[in-house]
């Protein structure tokens, strides 16, 4: 598919993250207003709010789009997500009718702050990231084996909704219980090994119904859209506390995302398969679709100070073992119901080699292979004022699916107890 | 304290588990009405929506009553929770002159039907009770010795709010991934070792910031108030999941909770301190308040056409090592934001003889060791149409402050996939 033009210059460059292919949705305010939904087109807003307002669009009988998140219209199903893309093309493609209507709701870009896209009702994160999980494997036992179930199940735990923040939230360093190997006692303060994970989040928007599973392909089209998502990770508390019941503290302070929902239909192009299974999955794991994308990313770190970032990472979605389509069936497979607003981290992205690694825990090989920044700075993990920063988009033919970036600034930790 | 009189005289009898002194907090209807707030006094429910539209009651500008959660009481602050105490034991006391007035918003219990007392933000489940986590171990490792970091960390892991459902939801067996420890491959199926878990609920009423943390003082005056909570667990599920994450679809297929919340400010009078710790903790879970509750707690087991229940174990709430308080202040130590609804698992609560043990794992050795019920039949886990009742309640002086029962019947497995 090549790119659509619109009457919206900006949105026809091969640079913009956001041509009419895209059309992806956020939740916006300029100084003094209120948070509201829109849509990015080339260096616009469309303000869908006021569109609504004024009669020019309307897909419920009650207000969905003047709201600070987009969980009301994700409740509408997919049929009606579709009709809505349907509008919003013919509204903004080149040579509309509409140009002259539309155009005096556009909103610059550079002009509006951006917020939370949704509220998150749950946030579970996964763990299919094969390398990822050989890399951890050989780092903290010694062995790149998976565990026994790995290949198996689409593992994942239950995180915390309350802590995912949007692009640009400054993050304070956890304090948090940790002990050396060799120490009697654990201790209490700040995280000497604090990390990130790269990683697509997918967005739940249509719900199931307690008691009752679904099937892969039911929850592939219970899939509203995707964002980049960074599982800010202390590793050195994680690793004290997480046993026998998992990740807790070491994962609670904070998930940042991408302030742009990209829709599942703006991917729909750069679907790949997920690679052969070395062990046939169970039956109830089965599904029809191609449920990987082929999405670009990238991780850049930024001390302060720097007149610019250091690329760190380069890697792909489609390096991923498990779809999210696969996680969600495994997910209300026991009959947990899914609401419009969950969130699905699909866990760290790497690729084999290592300029492909998803994590500091991985670049660093656990602090024993400090890298350099292109300051000439020395890092193992993060150190405070140090940003971090995801970049992702789906490469077209001329044009790109982006999601913007998803950035994190770390704040030295707070004293606590005073 | 002795018992408090009220003009409603089934609130007098030493048997009710609702006396004045109570006064706990749910959500009814009858037929054909809208499910709203209402406060449980003897054998009556105080209808609070039809008291505030009548201007007998009023703790904000908006209607805070007319909902089918009390979340908008809890965010009103501890001021406002007393000055609503204060205001209902005045209407209600006996020889109160608001009688007359007040009489016609009674509802008779019997012609209720009780819903979810509030929203689940959040669900966290903790791992404080140290018989049954010493027993876990001797079952599952051979060892009663506790995890490294137990007598340190109030352990807890995220679970899965969407899963919380009222007593008297009926519960479908979940399907899921077992593996015997002999056979190459899991299978997907109805769980074989569907199990309870007898905890007490706690419900995070004031929220903290994003990044902040608070101390256990601070974390105790946040709380709202508690329930009776059967985290139901599908043992060899979770057995083939939990490592490395933890528990996951062997906890998410449902959570039920009693229907009245408890108010701390009625559980007053029975705060007793956590026991003396072998290893001191550290000095960010240090507090002045006693953090634990003297309630009796029962469990009892009712198989399909059985007359009546067979009482499996009796124990104690305050045979938990750590208290709610700390589990919240350990919550939001490196800065997890905490809401109003977040619900708190204490962890099963066992006691040291086997007629104290609260789950089955436990009563039958994982199944080495069936028990008999009233009716002759034997158990190790929980059959189809199996029902299973929690109870508890605070003993005083002549009254209970009672929690009402927490009951949930287990239908057989759906068939999937199909």
């Amino acid at each position: 598919m090549p790119l659509m033009k619109s009457w919206v210059a900006s949105a026809n460059s091969a640079e913009t993250p956001f041509p009419l292919n895209n059309l992806p949705y956020g939740v916006f305010s300029r100084a003094g207003e209120d948070p509201r939904c829109g849509v990015a087109i080339g260096d616009m807003i469309l303000d869908m709010a006021a569109l609504e307002a004024a009669g020019l669009i309307a897909l419920d009988a009650e207000a969905v789009f003047d709201l600070p998140f987009w969980n009301q219209v994700m409740e509408l199903a997919p049929e009606v997500w579709a009709k809505l893309r349907g509008h919003l093309h013919a509204m903004l493609v080149d040579g509309s009718g509409d140009q002259a209507t539309i155009a005096p709701y556009l909103v610059p870009q550079a002009d509006a702050q951006l917020h939370m896209p949704f509220m998150v009702s749950e946030y579970t994160d996964f763990y299919a990231g094969r390398q990822h999980a050989q890399n951890m494997g050989a780092i903290l036992r010694g062995s790149p084996d998976l565990p026994a179930n790995w290949l198996h199940i689409p593992i994942g735990y239950n995180g915390r909704a309350s802590s995912v923040v949007v692009s640009g939230t400054q993050i304070n360093r956890p304090n948090g219980q940790t002990k050396a190997p060799d120490a009697d006692m654990p201790s209490f303060g700040p995280s000497k090994r604090l990390d990130i994970e790269l990683e697509i989040g997918a967005i739940v928007g249509t719900p199931s119904e307690f008691g009752a599973p679904v099937t892969v392909d039911q929850a592939d089209a219970m899939i509203f859209g995707f964002v980049l998502l960074n599982d800010w990770s202390a590793r050195d508390i994680q690793a004290w506390e997480y046993q026998p019941l998992g990740p807790f503290q070491g994962k609670a302070f904070g998930t940042s995302i991408s302030p742009w929902i990209v829709t599942k239909a703006a991917l729909e192009p750069f679907r790949v398969p997920t690679p052969a299974c070395e062990k046939a999955l169970l039956p109830y794991l089965d599904g029809t679709i191609d449920g990987l994308y082929d999405i670009a990313l990238e991780v850049l770190m930024q001390p302060e100070g720097a007149a610019k970032p250091t690329s760190i990472c380069k890697t792909n979605a489609k390096r991923l073992y498990y779809s999210a389509a696969e996680q969600l069936c495994h997910h209300a497979s026991g009959g947990c119901g899914m609401n419009a607003g969950d969130l699905l981290g699909s866990g760290t992205i790497s690729g084999p080699e290592k300029s492909e690694f998803g994590s500091l825990m991985e670049l660093s090989w656990a602090g024993r292979a400090p890298f350099t920044l292109d300051t000439g700075e020395i890092r193992t993990f993060i150190e405070d004022n140090d940003t971090l920063i995801l970049r992702g988009a789906a490469l077209g033919d001329g044009y790109q699916i982006g999601f913007g970036t998803c950035t994190g600034k770390i704040r030295p930790a707070v004293k606590f107890p005073a």
